[in-house]
């Protein structure tokens, strides 16, 4: 039997993990930079690929990723199978209800947001192919159908987490661009499909699939997808959870199905992903598909598959020589051109304000992962040549980049602020030597003071004189001592742990074994009010207050911050 | 660059599905049988491999799994990642701590299910070496060296599971067996690396390398990975948990690092995943790996790759044609002669008395998945031949699939009994018709009159003449009127939820809108205590509640009621 040999597992396991790391680390200082995170996955196989690994040590990148032979061909079957398993967790995140819900608005948002792209890109193709770099082997019919659509579609993950961290996701503005970028992802798909399926018909040597067979299997395929095998679905999983263990059971037919729908899509002519996708979506919407079995799928493929496809994608192209930069801002400006005023005339016809209307046009600007995807098919089906693959790319970066900073500043939404923006190693006293109350604030105002550089004597009186007014205790063994302090640019928060805990006069009689010193300018009411809440929700629960009495670091307290998920 | 054609691509997706699929539903029919699972997933492999379907179908047998080309290395490559990542969990199920506990009972009885088991294969392969179809290029101490290796070795994960099926895995006796199977997998591993350092050095074509420094490098490696290593990851991984996205940071993190550990074992000679299981004993250690994160890792790989790998061990070797009965019974009978006896000497060695000595005996004997690799990897070495393999195979199961049951038989264990054992389709009511007491327990008590046989006056009466003495609404919407009723063989319950609820006079005044009748035999007096504590852990929960109220079919319910974790 053909095998891999010793030498070659461990070549692939290197190159797995180099791709999980690199992929990792760029993509956590994308989120650093308040980025999203598939930008930095992208970025790493940039580095690992031909435009940088290549050109400075071409045989080492030769080692870990060969552009021939059995690891080259390994690596691709994962890759194919990481971007299904994508595909459907991605598909998992729609909901059809809230099509359903925000119907009307959304329709008109979702299509003028394809309408108005979809005829300037194609007019372009049309007129100005040369300056795309359309390649003389496609029809130009074909090469201005998938220009159009490529700047039609939208990024569902990308616009589900800018809204989620802006914290509109479930609000009524959010669900309608939720609602309006499924609409346009469906039609983006199918299109799309219909493409791929023009031009493997043609690639297989045979006669191209008449153009109305291809829509109508593919369209036949969706609907049956979104109706008959959804129902089938939803009333197979409550039999599946009663008859086979959990969760495996539910997740292996999760699996099994996405992978013949891929399947399936893939011999069609249309590829995988589609399937893969389509699958998603009518998994996803069934009720019966247990939270805990959505975030197991979600959470895995999204550690480990959606790093290794985004890490690969930079491998197979040089993203500097094939660099055109009239090209990129040809294909940017017309891109953002389209969406942003097409999705915000579509606002504005569902009656929305003009600063709503522009930020839904904004939200739905961005393209992200799934432009790439299919920007990557479209350069392997040979329907687009590398500038062009490289400025689809660069569009999908640069608009998923400027679309969260400027939906906040048009809705003029703040990110709320937690404890742990204000929290410093500095700060941060793991055993408080104090036994009282006022020694115990005058040792946390010390830490602050030295840390910050803020005049002792002036804050601790302050805070004394305000816990003099009422204790700040708070029950559950928690103390929130604080105070306002004229000139802060930014509230200022020291916590401390007691073995023996502090009197504050809580309600419950318990001491304080959590003490915060909080202190904030006097100009931003929100703020306390924020931490407040923040401390309260996250401190209420008692096992996070166990843990909390345990920490032995300034990094084992974020750890346990970043890690407690807050109850809403 | 070498890719995979989209008819490979089909046909890979699905034979991926098919192996998931067949794992899958074998895997659930064991599991009814009440034997490992692993054991059905097996038997798939046996079906799809050259046993069944390569002998009825043969040409769609290559189809899906053919012996050469491109999808038979993807195919190759897959397995080897599944492999290793099943290796990362089964190693983060180890518990160090418990080898420290409960370790001078553990060393004992560890030490000799070692010894024994050991010293009966080494003789046994030096004195009957054709019996046992040793191959002529391989040198005779090898061989015996790989065969008493191979009866040494023991199964923790299906050991786990026995265990904790009969509720005794945190007792001090399961703590003892899980500790002495954790030292004899630790020992087995290690002199197994050592033989697969040795053959492959041999197969190379270059001089073996000396025993004495295979030890050295094998021992070393195991040493630093449990110490050294351990130690920085238990430091690292509050800081990846404070710094990057949770979790899938730390996801990404430990299957990194199982691959670069995977990779170096493979590349220093020893197969991958010794390095992958170690990494999963060291990460496992640490008590900063959430268990929320344990359990995605666990679930994930439990539902996808576990599966993939143990249904394709039946893909490469015939078990009809390479059945020897003598040598499966040769094999087995050592193999539990040593064992059973082995440790049930040391049991007793450390003070247990014969009958749990026995205990642990029958529990250490279970071999499972662990023996089925190693006789793989001997098998893809040349170290033995496929009759051999096949016996080691029948072994494996044979002595996981007695385990539980005499275990449970010697110790007098009961597994607990749920209400979902004696609920059926026809006993559940999903709309009760009554309105008060009297009448809704008539309701329930005619329907299992009907759907069992039993008589109708005879159970309404004794339970209503139970209820006049008191009330048996418990609270939260809850009732559950019950009788001891003479002659019935086990329990019989019926349910019944009601919208508009029925008085029971329950201590905290709510109407109870879920109802269960539930009769017990007299004579057994456990059983109406456990059904009762089982019904007030499941239902005091307020989503359990919920759920369960718009219930509409029985499958439902079923799917609530083993999803649902008991609060221990």
């Amino acid at each position: 039997m053909d095998k891999l040999t010793g030498d070659e597992i461990v070549r692939l396991f290197l190159a797995l993990a180099t791709i999980l790391v690199a992929a990792r680390v760029l993509g956590e200082v994308a989120r650093r930079l308040a980025q999203p995170v598939v930008l930095g996955e992208i970025l790493a196989g940039i580095l690992l690929g031909p435009t940088v690994l290549g050109s400075i040590a071409p045989s080492f990148k030769e080692f870990l990723f060969p552009s021939n032979g059995p690891l080259a061909l390994s690596q691709h079957a994962f890759r194919t199978l990481a971007i299904a398993l994508f595909l459907l967790v991605a598909g998992m995140e729609v909901e059809l209800s809230t099509i359903r819900k925000r119907g009307r608005a959304a329709l008109s948002v979702g299509f003028m947001g394809i309408a108005l792209p979809f005829v300037l890109g194609f007019a372009a193709a049309r007129y100005a192919p040369d300056l795309l770099g359309a390649r003389s082997g496609v029809s130009p019919e074909t090469f201005a159908l998938f220009f159009a659509t490529a700047l039609s579609i939208s990024a569902l993950p990308v616009i589900a987490k800018t809204l989620m961290d802006l914290h509109i996701y479930k609000s009524d503005f959010g669900m309608t661009v939720i609602a309006a970028a499924v609409f346009d992802d469906l039609i983006g798909w199918l299109v799309f499909a219909v493409i791929l399926g023009q031009i493997s018909y043609g690639k297989g040597g045979t006669e191209h699939l008449p153009i109305g067979l291809t829509i109508a299997v593919t369209a036949g395929f969706a609907v049956l997808m979104l109706t008959a095998v959804r129902w089938l679905i939803h009333r197979t999983l409550p039999w599946i959870l009663a008859h086979a263990s959990f969760p495996t059971g539910v997740i292996g037919f999760a699996l099994a199905l996405a992978l013949v729908g891929a399947a399936f899509t893939e011999f069609i002519g249309i590829h995988a992903i589609f399937g893969a996708f389509l699958v998603g979506v009518a998994l996803g919407d069934s009720a019966h598909l247990r939270e805990r079995t959505r975030a197991t799928i979600t959470e895995f493929v999204s550690s480990m598959f959606a790093p290794l496809f985004f890490g690969s994608i930079g491998l197979s192209v040089n993203f500097i020589t094939n660099f055109d930069p009239l090209l990129c801002g040809f294909v940017l400006a017309i891109a953002c051109l389209g969406k942003v005023v097409g999705c915000g005339l579509g606002a504005r016809a569902a009656k929305m304000n003009w600063r709503e209307s522009w930020a839904v046009g904004f939200g739905m600007n961005a393209r992200g992962a799934m432009e790439i995807i299919l920007g990557l098919l479209a350069l392997q089906y040979g329907l687009i040549q590398e500038p062009m693959f490289v400025a689809l790319v660069v569009m999908a970066l640069a608009t998923s980049m400027m679309s969260g900073p400027i939906v906040q500043w048009l809705l003029h939404r703040k990110r709320p602020r937690r404890i742990e923006h204000f929290l410093h190693s500095r700060t941060f006293v793991p055993k408080l030597r104090a036994s009282d109350r006022k020694s115990a604030i005058d040792e946390l105002c010390q830490t602050l003071a030295r840390a910050s550089g803020l005049d002792y004597a002036r804050i601790s009186t302050a805070v004394w004189e305000r816990e003099q007014v009422t204790a700040t205790g708070i029950g559950n063994g928690l103390a929130v001592p604080h105070a306002r302090v004229d000139g802060l640019r930014h509230p200022y928060i020291a916590m401390g742990l007691s073995d023996q805990g502090v009197d504050f006069d809580a309600p419950d009689g318990q001491p304080a074994r959590i003490v915060f010193v909080i202190l904030t300018p006097p100009n931003d009411n929100g703020v306390q009010l924020e931490i407040l809440a923040d401390i309260g929700k996250t401190f209420v629960q008692p096992d996070v207050r166990d843990r909390a009495l345990k920490l032995k670091s300034f990094t084992e307290l974020l750890a346990l911050l970043r890690t407690e998920p807050v109850p809403a």
